[in-house]
């Protein structure tokens, strides 16, 4: 039996991930069955079951690679830029996925497992946004009358207030003076 | 056969649809079947679907239901009420519920009709929101140096997120301070 290097299993995973996201996008949580995940990815059921347990391992694996980037994002220019990112480039197949996120939320209040899970692989986005938060409180940047903690909890609402909207289809005109308005109203007033 | 009064009509309607509302609440969109729907109003299918074409136009009527109550509440004490009433009293059924307008926000994204009938069923919050924002601008109540419109699209978006962050069940404990924050950010300074 062939070895395989971890450099091809990587990207192996990374092709079913890929597939999986396409196919949650296309035909949401419920519609995304195993013989589309089978068809979009182009692999067996035994092939992607072997990666990943099963359609929850799947779905939870792209919430966190998606917590991930946003971080990385987050730590270098905040988590307003994430949004205006967002605004910016409605790629239809991104907000099919964040409207596919959306479909689970009844199953995130009444399933205390699936939240728990969720929260743990969503945990990168909000560590990001508190780091970066008191980073710029010590440096003066935020207003001062309102704790770090509130803020976060701010920009996170609005957030997902954003996703929501967008993965709704509903109009963006006028985003970019709101998200001009939110982030005026964490700064320090000069 | 018997005349059905007007009164008697209306208050058929209403138990379906508040049976209804749990149906949605408990099940979900996709799992409020016709079966369940008989189950939880005590209604044969034949009774549901005289007063409401199909199971879009159930969950249409409850949505302009709710958009109607939240709009009296707007109209009298503004959108960022309704937001603190949401996080002081987080009824489950009401908060389920919520969850369940959420699992269709992928269909909105993809179904042109149904998006036109949402909007017009959601409308009144809408107007209601932009009116109450108009007269206290007149009173000059409110910041003057953006327009009303995005401070009302501003003041929607923070209602679904808050709508989408109490439906997935997270917490609820810095909430009424990020509402102090949103409040005094469209508010005049004095």
């Amino acid at each position: 039996m062939p070895r395989v290097s971890t450099d091809r299993l990587a990207a192996r995973r990374q092709e079913i991930l890929d597939g999986a996201r396409r196919c949650f996008a296309r035909y949401g949580y419920e519609g995304a069955t195993v013989r589309r995940l089978e068809e979009v990815t182009g692999l067996s059921r035994g092939a992607i079951f072997h990666h990943y347990r099963d359609k929850d391992a799947l779905f939870l694996a792209l919430a966190e690679q998606d917590a991930a980037r946003m971080a990385e994002v987050v730590a270098d220019q905040g988590l307003v830029q994430v949004m205006r990112d967002l605004v910016a480039d409605p790629n239809s197949e991104e907000l099919s996925w964040l409207g596919t996120r959306l479909e689970v939320s009844r199953r995130l209040r009444t399933d205390p497992e699936f939240r728990e899970l969720w929260r743990d692989h969503s945990a990168a986005l909000a560590r990001a946004t508190r780091e970066r938060l008191e980073r710029q409180a010590k440096a003066g940047l935020l207003r001062d009358d309102v704790p770090v903690s509130v803020l976060a909890q701010y920009l996170e609402l609005v957030l997902e207030g954003l996703v929501a909207h967008l993965a709704m289809g509903l109009p963006a005109d006028e985003l970019t003076a709101v998200l001009d308005l939110v982030e005026a109203g964490v700064r320090a007033r000069r």
